[in-house]
C-alpha cells in the first residue's frame, strides 16, 4: 500500500489499530479545545492564564488544519469532500481562528462560537447513532404533527393567559410574545417562577391548559422511545437473517 | 366540469395542483393574521403600525368572508355547511371584525381573541389527525378514569395542604381554593415557587402525595403514547390487507 | 318483591333506572358536600354565607344519615356492612357532624376534615377501578423495588447535598432532613427555588444525581403504563374468552 | 453440623428462620444507625441528646464489627472476603469510627459521611435487583448513547444561553460552566428560577433547546421501562421453560 492508502486508512479507517489511536487523539484534542474555550469565557482571568489558553487554542487548530490539508490529499475527490456536510464542518472549525486575527476582538469572541461545531466531528467516529436515526425514521410522521399540535398549544395557551393576565399583571404579561414564554416555561414544567398567573381566571386557564397539554408535549419522547426498542428488535432481526 | 365544480375542487381538494396552491395560500393568510394580532397586543406601538396591522386585518379578513360565501354558494347543501363545525368555525372567525365596528373599542380588544378559532381551520387540512384520534378512542376508558382519579387527587392534596399550611401561612394557603393552585403546580411538577409548604408536616404530605401523585398524573401521557403505537400498526396492517 | 328487595335494590344496583337515579343523587349530594366545605374555608365569608353552608351542610348529612341507617335495615348481615370497608367509610362521613355539635368550635375545624372521606364513596359506585388494580397487581413487586431504590437516593442525595452545601448556606441546608426537602423537590423536578445549591460542587452534585435519579424516580410510572395496556390486553382476551 | 457451619447459616442465609431474624436486626440497626446520623446534622442538640445519639453510635458499630469479625472468621476463604464488595463495604461501614477517635473533630463530621455506605449493605438481601440489571444490561449500548448525546446537548445549551444572556446578565450567567448549571436545571425541568434567560434571543433559544432537548433527556426512562418488562416477560418465559 502507497503513502496515500495508509494515509486514507489512518484518517478514516477507525477499526484499525493506528486508525483507532488517531481518531481517539483527535477527539481528545476536540474535548480540550471546548474545555479551553469554556475556560476562555470566566472573567478575572489572569495573564498568563489567557496566553496559556491561547497557546493551546493555537498548537489545536494547527492540527486541525494539518488534517483538513490531509483529507484532501488524501481523497480520490478533492472536491466532494470539501463540499461534503463534514467537510463543511472541519473547515467550519478552523476557519474562525484564521478569519479573527484580522478582525476586532469583540466580533472574535462571538465568532469564536462557531468553534464548537467541532463537537460535531466527535459524531463522524460514532456509529451507534443510526439507530436513533432509525427511530426517527419510523416516529417521523407523529413526531411531525406533535410538533405542529405542540406549537398551536402553545400559541393558545399564550393568548389565553394574555386575556386573562394583562390586566392584573400589564408589566410581567406585557403582549403575546411574553405571554409565549410563560407557555412554553409552564409547558415544558420547567416553572421558573418569573412569570405567572395570580387572578382566579388565569389559575384555572392555566389548570386547564396543563391538564391538556402535558401529555401533548409528552408524547412524542414516549413515541420515540418505543420506535428506538422497535429499530433494537429489526436490528437483532436483520443480523438474525444475516447469519443465515 | 362547470364553474361550481371547479370552485369545489379549488375549495375542498388539496390533492389537486390549484388546490393545494390554494389551502397554502389560506394557511400561510391565518399565520399572518395571527402574527400580526399577537403584534397588535405589544404595548408602545406607533400609530404606521397600528395603521399597517389595520390594514392588513382588514384584507385578511375579506379575503376570508369571500371564501366563506364562495363555500355557501358552491356547497350543495348550504345550510348543512353554515351548521357545520368549520362552517361554524369559518364564520366564527370572521364575524368580530363586522361586529366590532359598531361597538366600544375596548369590548373589541377581547373580542379579538374569537379570531384565534381561525387556527382550527388549519386542522382541517391535516389528515394526520385521524390517527391520533383513533388512539384516543383506544385509551378513552382509561384517560376517562385517570382524569377522575387524578381531579380527586389534587383536590385531596389541596385540603391536605391547607390543612397543614393554612396556620402557618394563612396569607398564602388562605383557602381550599388556593391550595388548589398549588396542588396543580406541584402535582405537574411545575413549581413556580409563588406557594410551598413550609412546615415539617406539610413538607412530609408534599413528599407523600408527589409519590404517589406523580405517576397518576402522568400514566395517561404513556397510555396516549403506546395507544399510538397501536393505531399505528393497526393502519400497517389495515394498509396489508388493502394491498391484498 | 317485598319493601326490603326493592330498597337493596335501589341502594345497590346502579343498573337499574331507580338504583341509577338514587346513585346520582347520592354522587351530586357528595359533590356539593365538598365544595361546601371547600367555600367554608375560604377567609371573611358574611354571616348569611356562614348560615347557608351550615345549612347545606345539615341536610346532606342527615339525607346520609339516613342512607346509613337503611343500609343497616335492609342488609342481611347488617354487622358485616357496619364492620365492612364502605360502612366505616360511611360512618366517618357522618360522625364528625353529630360528634362536632359537643365539642370546641376550633377542634370541629380540624374534625371537618373527615367529612372528605366521602369522596371515596363515589369509589363505590366506579368498576373501571378495578384494571387499575390488576395494572399494579402485575407491577408490584418493580413498584415496590423502586420504591426502595427511590427512597434511598432521596436520603443519600439529602446527605450528599447537606456536606456540600452545609457550611454555604447553613441557614437553608440545615441539617440532612431540611436536605430531604430540598432531594424531594429536585428529584421531582418541582424545583420550588426555596432551596438550590449555590456551591461548585453541590451543583456538580446536583447534576450528577439527577442523571441518574430522574430516571430511577420516573420508572415506575412507565411500568404501570405498560401494565395497564397489559391488563387492557388481558381483558380483551378474557373476553373473547368468555364468547365461546 | 459444627459451629462454623451454622454462624455461616445465620449470616447468609436469610431463607432459614434464624437467618432472617438476623439480616432484619441487623437491616433494622443500619436504619437506627442513619436515622441518628441524620438527627446528629440538626442544630441546637443539646448535651443529653449528643450523648444519647454517641452511646447508639458505639453499640451500633460495636455490633457491625462484631458481624464482621464472625464473617471473616466462618468464611472459607477469609482474604477472598475481605477484598470482595461486600466486605469492602462492611468495613467501610465501621472503620471511620475507629480512626476518627484519633482525629481532630470537624475531620470526623465529614468522614462520618462514608457510614452512609452502610445502606448499601440493605442492597445485599434483596434479590429482585438482579431483574433491574438484566434491564439495564439490555438497554446500555442506548444508555450510553444518550448519556453522550445528553453530554453534548447540555453543552451546546450551556454555550448559547452564555452567549445570548452574558451581556444581559453578566454577573448570573457568568461564563460557561455557570451557564452548564442553568442548562441542567432547565433540561430536566427543575426550574428553580436562580437563573433564567431575560432577553429575546435567550428566551427563543431556550424554546427551541427545549423542544428538542426534553425528548432526548427523558427517552433514556422510557427505554429502562420497556427493557424492564422484557427482563419480566424473559423471566416468565425462563421459568416456563424451567417447568418442563
Amino acid at each position: 500500500m502507497n503513502f496515500r492508502g495508509r494515509t486514507n486508512r489512518l484518517l478514516n479507517s477507525p477499526e484499525t489499530r493506528s486508525g483507532r489511536v488517531f481518531a481517539l487523539t483527535i477527539q481528545s484534542l476536540i474535548l480540550l479545545s471546548l474545555v479551553t474555550f469554556s475556560i476562555g469565557t470566566l472573567p478575572d482571568l489572569s495573564v498568563t492564564e489567557t496566553k496559556t489558553l491561547r497557546w493551546i487554542e493555537i498548537i489545536t487548530v494547527l492540527i486541525f488544519t494539518a488534517e483538513y490539508i490531509l483529507r484532501i490529499a488524501v481523497s480520490d475527490k478533492p472536491l466532494k469532500f470539501v463540499f461534503s456536510f463534514y467537510g463543511i464542518i472541519d473547515l467550519a472549525a478552523i476557519l474562525p481562528f484564521y478569519i479573527a486575527s484580522g478582525f476586532d476582538l469583540r466580533v472574535v469572541r462571538s465568532f469564536r462560537l462557531l468553534r464548537l461545531i467541532r463537537i460535531l466531528k466527535l459524531v463522524k467516529y460514532n456509529k451507534a447513532i443510526k439507530r436513533f436515526h432509525k427511530a426517527l425514521v419510523i416516529a417521523k410522521e407523529e413526531l411531525i404533527l406533535f410538533g405542529f399540535v405542540s406549537t398551536i398549544l402553545l400559541y393558545l395557551s399564550a393568548v389565553g393567559i394574555y386575556y386573562f393576565e394583562n390586566k392584573a399583571q400589564p408589566e410581567i404579561f406585557k403582549s403575546v410574545f411574553h405571554s409565549l414564554w410563560w407557555a412554553v416555561t409552564t409547558l415544558t414544567t420547567v416553572g421558573y417562577g418569573d412569570m405567572y398567573p395570580v387572578t382566579s381566571g388565569g389559575k384555572f386557564f392555566t389548570f386547564f391548559v396543563l391538564m391538556i397539554g402535558l401529555g401533548i408535549i409528552a408524547i412524542p419522547t414516549g413515541l420515540v422511545a418505543s420506535a428506538l426498542s422497535e429499530a433494537r428488535n429489526g436490528n437483532e432481526l436483520d443480523e438474525l437473517e444475516a447469519d443465515y
